[in-house]
């Protein structure tokens, strides 16, 4: 029942995460350090060479379903440790309030579910919950705190894109949209907007679709950045897919800018922008995404690849990755091409046309970017 | 303008916060394991013996003055890892919320301040902070998460209790009753039922104190609980001093029993428990504190030692601790004695009473107790 106003429902971003406020990167003798600006903190440690590095994120629910919501919020702080290459996790704590307007029984059957669904999506990614507090609010407030020591080569530090590379991503943009037009389907003047261009049920199969993408690890991403030698990557949240390719485009050590060709979106989601006037600024890449994908530099002769394993990946469960632009040489710097290519990513649900396989859903081959 | 409605505005405890819900003690192969149950969690990592502790607490501003507020947050976050006997701590995470009932000036004026004094608070620790997040909420919340890996040595498991040791703590209790009378100053109904036992001035005076021992860091403490050979030890929050004493009796190894004798509380803060009718439980241990002392089994012969080096400390600018009770036998309980001995402690701002030493100013000696 408790949601904060706005239709920025679907951003799960705080007010100075993960912006360059006091971030910066800076080597010092003991090993590598990253401050605020990117997803982790990296922590250089007094015990032979070991790093501490980790991560926090919390938020609001944005989705009805608790045990659902509990996964998404594991996922999405997980999602910090994943864009540095780190597959493991030492421990998690969990951060939560109860609503003060909730009764007694709406406690009882909300929290354990959440906590549950944080607590499984843990289990999944082989580290557990143990910490945490839980206060009374106005709001329902769900997140967590991801730490883990490390050895050097067990992270892979945001900084070495080359001009050459490719960017993939690793889940389709559009959560924010379809949580919103999941709420429009009971907001009459708000769905008058946007149903000539889509159907209720289309609707409710966006908003799952999103909710399981939202809920998705990013480990698979992770380890098989290690195999085809990533150069760079972040996740990407609530500062939408551009926001968070200039964030990473910053952080370069190398001259470089990022190019974004093609969009990944979830299905019919670009439709609802458009008929709502652009909203979210979706096709700019401004729309906040919460526990979306990863957005990583690889070796172009690596991307193909990359794709190919994570749909193949029995722990990926099939998930696709994308490429979807280029680095150029460049001012630290991203942009969006003038007319990207939406790439309409069709609802699990609807497995014949995911089996069939689009033109639309097909990984473009490098050579298109290009 | 934010704060949480209630008389408790004083506790900055968290439900299910320190719980044994979750918590217990086991052990396994690889080292000690800390659940929830204590104050800090303890993981074995995979790295030749060395473990992760860490705690996190959040909480709602109880005091008007945004910068002692930061550095009572970050006190009282560090505190679960001074109740371990670690003196380290390897990286902070801030965990803030901004109002959105505040107004642009009002934000820019009370943040920097609260994240300065949190800042501030970490540099005296010898830490610092490198990562959290801020969202904007209803109310105003400020906390963090203190991280740090230890070698087996760092760290006292708090279970190790035997008859025979006395119970030492090192702040004064009343923290929750100053910061409440402090209130009722604009309250007249509340006001008039205490003001036949207190000025004016001295509830302001007590109010600074209780903001100065809850930005006080327990660090000196944690060094000399090694020097000491302390047995095991907590801090005194959010459940008081009996509901912590129980707890740390749950968790020990022996069979034994804490009973309190003394209960060392500010100045003039019993009285006003009483003339408001027992109000928060105060003399019965039951008043929540914020940031409170460390309460330490210490064998017999130390505890006295323990108290004068508190007091002499460079470090610690001359805190005092108290022996405030035994361990014997028992069933993993904790009680207070009927009559308890209330010690009052003066306001430091009385410079004069504190260096004349009232004989309810002095530690009690051991032999009292028994």
């Amino acid at each position: 029942p408790d949601r904060p106003p706005g239709e920025d429902g679907g951003s799960g971003t705080g007010v100075g995460d993960e912006t360059a406020e006091f971030g910066q990167l800076v080597s010092v003798a003991q090993g590598p350090r990253l401050g605020i600006g990117m997803d982790s903190c990296v922590i250089p440690l007094r015990h032979g060479g070991l790093s501490l590095v980790q991560t926090t994120d919390f938020f609001y629910p944005l989705v009805e379903d608790p045990y659902m919501m509990g996964r998404i919020a594991c996922a999405n702080v997980l999602s910090d440790l994943y864009a540095m290459g780190i597959t493991e996790c030492d421990n998690m704590l969990m951060l939560l309030s109860i609503s003060q307007k909730m009764n007694e029984k709406e406690r009882d059957q909300v929290m354990p579910l959440m906590m549950k669904g944080f607590r499984d999506a843990a289990e999944e990614a082989g580290t557990s919950v143990t910490g945490g507090q839980t206060v009374i609010n106005p709001w329902i407030i769900v997140g967590g705190v991801a730490s883990v020591v490390c050895q050097p080569n067990d992270f892979i530090m945001p900084d070495s894109a080359i001009p050459g590379d490719v960017l993939v991503l690793t889940k389709p943009l559009g959560t924010q949209v379809a949580v919103n037009a999941h709420q429009w389907l009971d907001i009459p003047e708000k769905w008058n907007k946007i149903k000539l261009v889509i159907s209720r049920e289309e609707v409710e199969q966006a908003y799952q679709e999103a909710m399981l993408n939202m809920a998705t690890l990013n480990r698979t991403a992770a380890a098989l950045m290690h195999k085809f030698n990533a150069h760079a990557a972040t996740d990407v949240t609530g500062f939408g897919i551009i926001g968070h390719a200039r964030n990473l485009a910053q952080q370069q050590k190398n001259n470089v800018a990022f190019v974004i060709h093609n969009l990944p979106i979830i299905s019919k989601m670009a439709a609802i922008s458009k008929a709502g006037g652009n909203l979210f600024g979706l096709l700019q890449g401004t729309s906040s995404e919460t526990s979306g994908g990863l957005l990583i530099c690889l070796p172009r002769e690596q991307a193909a690849r990359f794709c190919a394993e994570m749909k193949s990946s029995r722990a990926g469960d099939g998930q696709q990755a994308w490429i979807i632009g280029i680095v150029e040489k460049g001012n630290r710097c991203a942009r969006i091409i003038d007319k990207p290519r939406i790439i309409e990513v069709p609802y699990r649900g609807s497995v014949v046309s995911a089996q069939e396989g689009s033109n639309n859903n097909a990984s473009p081959p490098e050579v298109q970017l290009t």
